[in-house]
């Protein structure tokens, strides 16, 4: 299924969608994604021009249900999907809607960009069969599915290592995009992640994050769970690095910032994760990165800017 | 003159190049050139699809008596040099026409992009000022030159940490265009350029490629005096990788390619360094990369082939 004549090295994963955009996007063509989607993705592709399709997305990853009307309707150029706990709902797409998803994408013709920087953090369940593996043992001549992965969530964010699999004749378009672009990546980093990645250290590495990331998601969880006040709505990752919270529909995450920001506690508004507008009423939140007094100290500020806010709007 | 505002790191300079074409150049738009120029630089900008404007070199490099009446007629958005060592040419542009090629880019109102790989490897003769250095001792209010430079023919060619110093407008749209791209280069491959730039490292090795470099080029010269054939002209470069040759007006260097791979030496041929085609009795060689025992083996061979052709020319 796979040789190296499948594989580019880039610089990052998100060089991956700037390749993508370059070889594969003209002005006009559309990319149907996930609402909300990955604003790293959006920026990528401003440059080119694309107009956004989005499909929203519920627990279960992107809602397969609605997929075909709007395939059938806008054929979009390119399917662009975060199967595992998607930045930035955090959400997973269950087994039976990937197989729903690769079977309508091939049946429409549409190539599909498999976006996976977070599939080896899971902190419960099962891993989930990539697209591009079901892609593969569907039938031998498919071959429509471009998947992206990095070590940037995994060996280290700063070295700028991904990779990207897909079919030769595309991967050979991008290798010479490539090259006007940056030549190559980096053969020291490419180095420093081979020897890193071929021997234990970073399968025992990943181990590590794992266990300490699920700590971190259930404390903030529990957390959220003990101090928001009723009315909030937030999800439940099965791993990677985010929490995707949804206010009641009249408030606003924005004007909310700036109010939190005062109580020295920050998110990333939901709005900018959609491409063609929505979602002022949700915003982000990471539970990787702050340590566990952060995240007591953050969700305790948070829980009491909503509940003032709350109070506020009941008043009104 | 220039703050960290005014400088970005770059996977390399042909990040750079890139970087140049998302942010300043659209479909249609003239780029002067130097005839024949990086192919590099024609590369990075294909998917940006400028039109070029050659203005030819000579042993000074960039014939700026010819520059007045082609910015006048044909107005372009760039103009592109290469002062030091060009490549392919291995010329360097007098100082008199970098006062020249200032006042008239000033006069026009068209930036200069100045591409510098090999600035530094300079065997003979006096460092001249940069065109960025120039422009910035004219008037404080001009800044319109865009400088690149790199690590790679000083320190590393696989490390791809290179630089672009320019006015803080254009390199804030820069930043923005990288994020896009590949969020920034890699931390750890910046971290060890700056550890070995910042103790005597660096300036040793440079010190101590000149000098290697130096003989490899003067051994070069020596054994295409001794074994070429009349009639073949060459350039005798003051610094940088590369000696250009040139054959008589109806040899072809692709042609003559293919007898010489027979004979196990190669060149590249001059065709590709023309924007808009010409050249094709030219070559360029380097005298970096190869031991001297490669340099005696392949300029005899090549000599050979060389002899071998204009005899065949002579009898026809």
């Amino acid at each position: 299924v796979c040789g190296i004549e499948n594989i580019l090295i880039t610089s990052g994963s998100q060089q991956a969608l700037d390749l993508i955009g370059k070889v594969m996007v003209n002005p006009g063509d559309r990319i149907l994604v996930e609402e909300p989607t990955y604003v790293g993705a959006l920026q990528a592709w401003r440059p080119y021009e694309p107009a956004y399709i989005p499909v929203p997305v519920d627990n279960a990853g992107m809602r397969t249900d609605l997929l075909e009307s709007v395939l059938r309707e806008t054929h979009p150029k390119l399917i662009y999907a975060l199967p595992n706990f998607q930045n930035p709902s955090g959400v997973t797409l269950s087994n039976k809607r990937r197989v729903e998803l690769i079977d309508l994408a091939e049946r429409y013709g549409v190539p599909i960009i498999e976006d996976d920087p977070y599939g080896q953090l899971r902190y419960e369940g099962d891993h989930e069969c990539s697209l591009f593996a079901l892609d593969a043992m569907k039938s031998k001549t498919s071959g429509s599915v471009l998947y992206l992965s990095t070590f940037s969530k995994t060996l280290c964010p700063g070295l700028r290592v991904g990779w990207v699999v897909g079919p030769e004749s595309v991967i050979r378009q991008m290798v010479q995009a490539k090259q006007g672009m940056d030549l190559h990546t980096s053969t020291f980093v490419q180095m420093l992640a081979y020897e890193t990645a071929r021997g234990d250290f970073l399968d025992q590495h990943i181990q590590q994050l794992r266990r300490a990331y699920a700590v971190q998601r259930d404390f903030m969880l529990a957390l959220m769970a003990d101090h928001f006040p009723p009315g909030i709505k937030w999800t439940r990752p099965a791993g990677g690095l985010f929490i995707w919270v949804t206010l009641p529909r009249d408030m606003n995450s924005t004007t909310l910032l700036k109010k939190a920001l005062e109580h020295r506690v920050a998110f990333v508004p939901g709005n900018e994760f959609y491409p063609c507008g929505g979602g002022e009423n949700t915003f982000r939140l990471n539970f990787s990165y702050p340590s566990m007094e952060d995240i007591e100290m953050g969700i305790r500020r948070l829980a009491a800017v909503l509940t003032q806010e709350m109070q506020l709007i009941a008043q009104t």
